[in-house]
């Protein structure tokens, strides 16, 4: 069955004033959604970063692959990469890995449709009926400050800007969605804190696995002091300082494992990173990793050198969810609850029918065909829209809170 | 789509008297022979080694699998493991997982057959239309002897005993099927014998890859000593020696690559080899890694680890080809010859329409549906026929060889 088309559609959906350590969640998050169209109407669905320079490489790599196969990933693969210049051209190896990771979904998911099966069993079949996620906690303002002459604009969720705000924050999101596990995304704060946010939610969630990542805010220094104090509170510490020098400083004295989607972010750094015991679990993400059969090859590598495997998110809607759930469903060793944004932006998802469901935390693998998804074109078109009206073409963290704070500085590591 | 049964025939065929470091090959190959009932009657074939324990355990591990999905490969992996009694159980886990591997390729055969597909695009698809083979050479006896009031049979390759033997083996393989790379298999005579047999190969084919495998009959001293002496002559050096301190004393010294199919065997072993540096390229199979997508993990691996890939064979028919053929051409870094023994073994196909075919050394890859080969009933019966009579349970290189050289002592290292 030979690939017809790339229908690329960037969207903006809106996005609470969630706190990092580079500043703040703009009030809108670019994405793309890919629509592979192939022999016979049947098209496959993907999702991934909206940058327009990676909207871009996606409609080169897409005039690329127009009557290949759309069962032929591996040429594929070859094939996007030399679209986009190959290792001797203009752009990193990193951001042709992206391109192809969001067209192997949407040929998996084509695939799926083509031969009545779900995404899952082309990855080797379901090991779990539902895939567990954490609650994904944010330091957050009540609002987005009035810009430009516009209103600020609320959410449900109000403000979370201390202990009693997160653990607030993190009873809610259990309540509504039954999660297990607990994620905080720090540095955002001066460490203690943190460390008193995480003390908090250790106190109301007795029972809930917990883990921070303030994306390396910290230095060494600071690091292996939270790692202390946090001694036997925390399921792992994610990137608390940067490089693999840093992260093996740590590991060295922390009693709890290191987790990283910073670190280790391609084949390539696994083998330096695991040379210093740098890091003990690695964060997956099929947007960067080169897609679904990727990542179940990312879990044979860190099953064989011993590494545990979680999953990494950034802001995304029901597509990339799906994705998501098909391949971890598949991944024997993903133990780890993975982690997902969805809870802050499904409002505005493209998938008919609303969003996804959660069960207890999980959610239940759908049974396809392909992902198991269909797109609400209308919604698309008025995410389209909004994207074309917003007139952005990148994230900017840093340069929104600047708009809010001129003189916010975003050096790490800031303690 | 359920299983309904898994259908365990062990064959016996026809083998020459190839010599090794271990003794000779018996006048018959023990082989199995499966085939995967699923519902709507569509019958996935695989092929695999026909040791009767390992039958036995086949024939226990089909019953556990019934009523399973035959897309559910993870689930299999693990009912196939408890069937066999488990981490815990009384067999080792290469058992178990040699158990697993042979059904795993009945099930993608049945899932290409139920969908239309090759194996090699449940794969990601073939990034080679064809897979080289090497030419696999032997010394070997020009016939079996005569025991038990049998008469000596012969076969049409007559003996190879010395270097000239070796090249005169070499030129006939070479014309009949175009190979172009070529292994001897070693550790059969002094290894100045078989340093002069590599150099009269490199001198009638000066532009052929050559390699060596005495099967670890080598001190670490030797193998050193061989290494040196075929410095620029060959393309790797595979298991001169035993285990991962002696491969990492050879490899310090080496100027050539050392492969193995016997220091690593297992995913476990991959970390500490690699930490030793004990070998620079792993022979896959199919057979002792779990299947065609583990071995597509193999070579994920591989990759990031730095190690290269090329694929080891036991005496085989033609759906394990089939197999082999899909999942090396679907594997980009699979990038050496592959090793097979077809060409000693193929008269006694149970595939349909006689041997698979070699151009140029390759074997065009089958274009399923799933395998692409279908079984030869009559045949089937006659090789199953031939175990029975046979009454053996395993093979036994070095029994066979001590009824002709009483006196022959199997110790490794030899020399
Ligand atoms: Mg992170
Ligand atoms: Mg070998």
């Amino acid at each position: 069955m030979r690939i017809l088309d790339l229908v690329v559609t960037p969207v903006a959906f809106r996005d609470p004033p969630l706190l990092n350590a580079s500043g703040v969640h703009e009030p809108l998050v670019l994405r793309c959604v890919l629509q592979l169209v192939v022999e016979g109407g049947v098209v496959g669905l993907g999702e991934c970063p909206g940058e327009r320079a990676h909207v871009e490489r996606l409609v080169a790599a897409g005039e690329r692959i127009r009557g290949m196969s759309v069962f032929a990933t591996g040429a594929i693969e070859r094939a996007v990469d030399e679209a986009l210049g190959g290792p001797g051209g203009p752009l990193r190896k990193i951001d042709r890995v992206a391109a192809f990771s969001a067209i192997e979904v949407a040929c998996l998911d084509a695939q799926g449709r083509l031969t009545g099966l779900p995404v899952s069993d082309l990855l080797g079949g379901a090991v779990r009926d539902a895939v567990p996620y954490s609650a994904y906690l944010f330091y957050k303002w009540a609002e987005h400050p009035a810009l430009d002459g516009g209103a600020a604009v609320g959410d449900e969720w109000g403000a979370a800007l201390d202990p009693a705000g997160v653990v607030d924050q993190a009873r809610r999101m259990i309540d509504r969605y039954g999660f297990r596990s607990i994620k905080l995304k720090g540095g955002v704060f001066p460490p203690d804190q943190e460390i008193a946010a995480i003390r908090a939610l250790r106190e109301a969630f007795p029972d809930h696995p917990l883990r921070i990542d303030p994306n390396c805010a910290w230095t060494v220094e600071t690091s292996r002091y939270v790692a202390d104090e946090l001694k036997g509170v925390l399921e792992y510490l994610e990137d608390p300082t940067a490089g693999v020098e840093g992260m093996a400083a740590v590991s060295a004295t922390a009693t709890m494992p290191l987790a990283t989607n910073m670190c280790v972010v391609s084949f390539e750094e696994v083998r330096p990173a695991v040379e210093r015991d740098a890091v003990q679990v690695v964060l997956s993400d099929h947007h960067y990793w080169g897609g679904l059969r990727r990542t179940r090859e990312l879990a044979a590598v860190c099953e064989t050198l011993g590494l545990g495997m979680s999953m990494h998110s950034n802001s995304h809607l029901g597509i990339s969810l799906a994705a998501m759930t098909h391949v971890a469903a598949a991944t024997p060793n993903l133990t780890y609850a993975c982690d997902t944004h969805y809870p802050w932006n499904a409002a505005d998802d493209v998938v008919a029918g609303g969003p996804l469901r959660f069960v207890d935390g999980a959610v239940p693998v759908p049974r396809g065909p392909g992902l198991g998804v269909e797109l609400d074109h209308a919604v698309l078109d008025r995410l389209h829209g909004a994207y074309i009206a917003s007139g952005r073409e990148r994230r900017d963290d840093t340069g929104y809170m600047r708009r809010i704070e001129p003189g916010y500085d975003p050096a790490l590591p800031r303690w």
